[in-house]
């Protein structure tokens, strides 16, 4: 049995254990996870005796080639595509049909409600997404390598940077080597931050070239038409490091690879708590705890844990954010076969920021890093 | 008084004219517009006595920057953006809020009703889309901007573009360009057609090389961090007019010259056709009667009329689709201020496609290009 069906027996499971006779996934991400296509504007209906994929002439073609075997209705331009499912919703004489609470919009289902006033719609909400969490072999593969991918990208983008490049060429040169390493595109716009600029966790580039500090932090991933990767490394530059360019942090003490080694230890500490039946929120708390027993002679002040802002790490796969969550406050117990990001970091105001991110399958035992760059602390060798 | 003071003043009477009391703005495109900031994952809440930008500590800084003049509340970790505004409008005693139900999810929409159990959400739709359809000065010279930007970024690309490039490089190298004129990123993914190709109005690029065909058709823009562009230029190729490489049609005498003068003249006639007050579909139609007269001696059978098989253009603006539509379909009527594409095509499966798309600012008493690359046939110059 492939994986295909098996996602659809799962999902099928669901509508029983709730009594639904019929399903509308409406989220493009949840079509492809379904189905296989990987156009968007389309719609796949679960119907009492069969299922249906709802698109319109534009894909014609690529529905035949992607989902041979999958009953398709191609709508002409009279009608929208909501207006061709409900028409199948309604000759299918599916009586309860679930919907995605967290995707479908409120004039959507307004309208499906005109459209097919004898069915009852229930909202239904992530369990598509829950199913996802967990990947299949072929799943791990196409993540394994938009990280390959990605990695190779990056390793262009070192080897041609140059200390006069801004935030903003950076990210353009970036997008365009993980395209020539074979992706569709980067799997977001790519974060990366100069100087005391990583202190922000989600800079949007400006024009403060490489030289302008002493450290370089990169987030990016590749979008392999579909799978995602998800990496940020942070580096030492050779530049803005003479005494008139360091900032007061960096003259007073704060110190880029005793930082470093912090932000490493407490990923490490993450992953050594990794495996099946453990809970999110303890693998956070692991990395939290390592923040919160540091402690530096020089600057005895500094409460790293209060400097690690933001959650340990979320699930990648069709998109870039999905379950399960690592961090304080979710409820998610982890399984073999989910593929999350692990990224402690730090961020401290007018000095900067270290993050280390790291794509991880959860194993049987414990977990496997995807990603195969260096995590010890480099020095950026910018021509 | 500021153009988003004229905006929230709009919004303002909308609210009067439908007994509501506040509004509960979550498309961040919308909240752009009412606000000026460009950040994300945030929302504008219209409350009886003040308004309020919702946002989170990510943004803190950027939203000073952006709204000097606005409230905001920066939500702690400890709660969501939606949960921080259902704070603010429990307590604005506001009694009637409108949403965006073309927007807002259905699981939205349910967590808010839980969260403020005494308001009465109630479903507005398309109210801001509709007053964005008109653009005050400043978003002209936004769009205008972007045109120029794609423009510079297209005539690079054509500098560089080599007969062994295939499509995906050519989308890859395009959004470079694109970039490196001054964008953002393209306002979408390009489509980069060679040869035949060009019959699907939307492909996606592929390994086929230019050097494959004996035409190219692109359709690109640029995103300026906010207002886009949208144009598409048919081009003649020195490459794959060898005997041997033309396709059949191409060979029983399908000329491209006489094609595209349909075509432009299609264009001309809808540029001819618009003026404020006039409807969206007559200038549809203005087009499309120039495709139904068209006739060719060594071709008969040919009706241009049946291979246009897409509305003739939209809105443009902060986002690439938006009002009005113009297609036989459209109740809308044009209004001067409107920004819109005019794009016919024609699409001829085993020949190829030639579409030639415009960005036009109606005026008081006609209409004006935008767009100022030449429309004429051209042959690509490659190196």
């Amino acid at each position: 049995m492939n994986y295909l069906q098996q996602r659809r027996n799962a999902l099928g499971q669901t509508l029983k254990s709730r009594d639904l006779d019929g399903f509308l996934v409406t989220a493009a991400v949840n079509v492809t996870y379904l189905t296989g296509f990987t156009g968007d504007s389309s719609y796949y209906a679960v119907l009492p005796k069969n299922t249906l994929l709802v698109s319109d002439t534009r894909f014609e073609e690529q529905v035949r080639e992607e989902c041979p075997d999958q009953d398709a209705v191609i709508r002409g331009h009279n009608k929208t595509t909501l207006e061709a499912a409900a028409e199948a919703l309604n000759k299918s004489g599916a009586k309860a049909v679930g919907v995605e609470g967290s995707r479908i919009t409120l004039g959507e289902l307004e309208a499906l409600r005109q459209l097919a006033p004898k069915i009852t719609f229930v909202s239904v909400d992530g369990a598509i997404e829950a199913q996802r969490a967990v990947k299949d072999p072929g799943e791990v593969e196409k993540i394994r390598d938009a990280v390959k991918v990605a990695e190779r990208g990056f390793k262009m983008f070192l080897a041609t940077v140059r200390e006069a490049d801004t935030e903003k060429d950076m990210v353009d040169a970036l997008e365009g080597y993980v395209r020539r390493a074979g992706a569709k595109c980067t799997a977001f716009p790519p974060i990366i931050a100069v100087g005391e600029r990583g202190a922000l966790p989600h800079a949007t580039p400006t024009n403060k070239p490489l030289g302008d500090g002493a450290k370089l932090l990169v987030d990016f991933g590749a979008d392999l038409v579909g799978y995602k990767s998800d990496i940020t490394r942070t580096l030492r530059s050779p530049f803005g490091t003479s005494p008139s360019r360091r900032n007061k942090l960096e003259r007073i003490g704060y110190d880029f690879e005793k930082l470093y080694a912090v932000v490493l230890a407490a990923q490490n500490a993450a992953l050594a708590a990794i495996r099946p039946g453990v809970k999110a929120k303890d693998v956070d708390a692991a990395a939290r705890k390592v923040f919160a027993n540091a402690r530096f002679d020089k600057y005895p002040d500094l409460k790293l844990a209060d400097h690690f802002t933001h959650g340990l790490g979320h699930g990648i796969g069709l998109e870039i954010h999905e379950a399960p969550k690592i961090r304080a406050n979710s409820e998610d117990v982890l399984e073999s076969g989910m593929v999350v990001t692990i990224e402690p970091g730090i961020y401290i105001p007018g000095w900067g920021g270290i993050r280390i991110e790291d794509d991880v399958l959860i194993t049987h035992d414990g977990c496997k890093l995807l990603t195969t760059l260096s995590r010890e602390p480099a020095t950026l060798a910018a021509g």
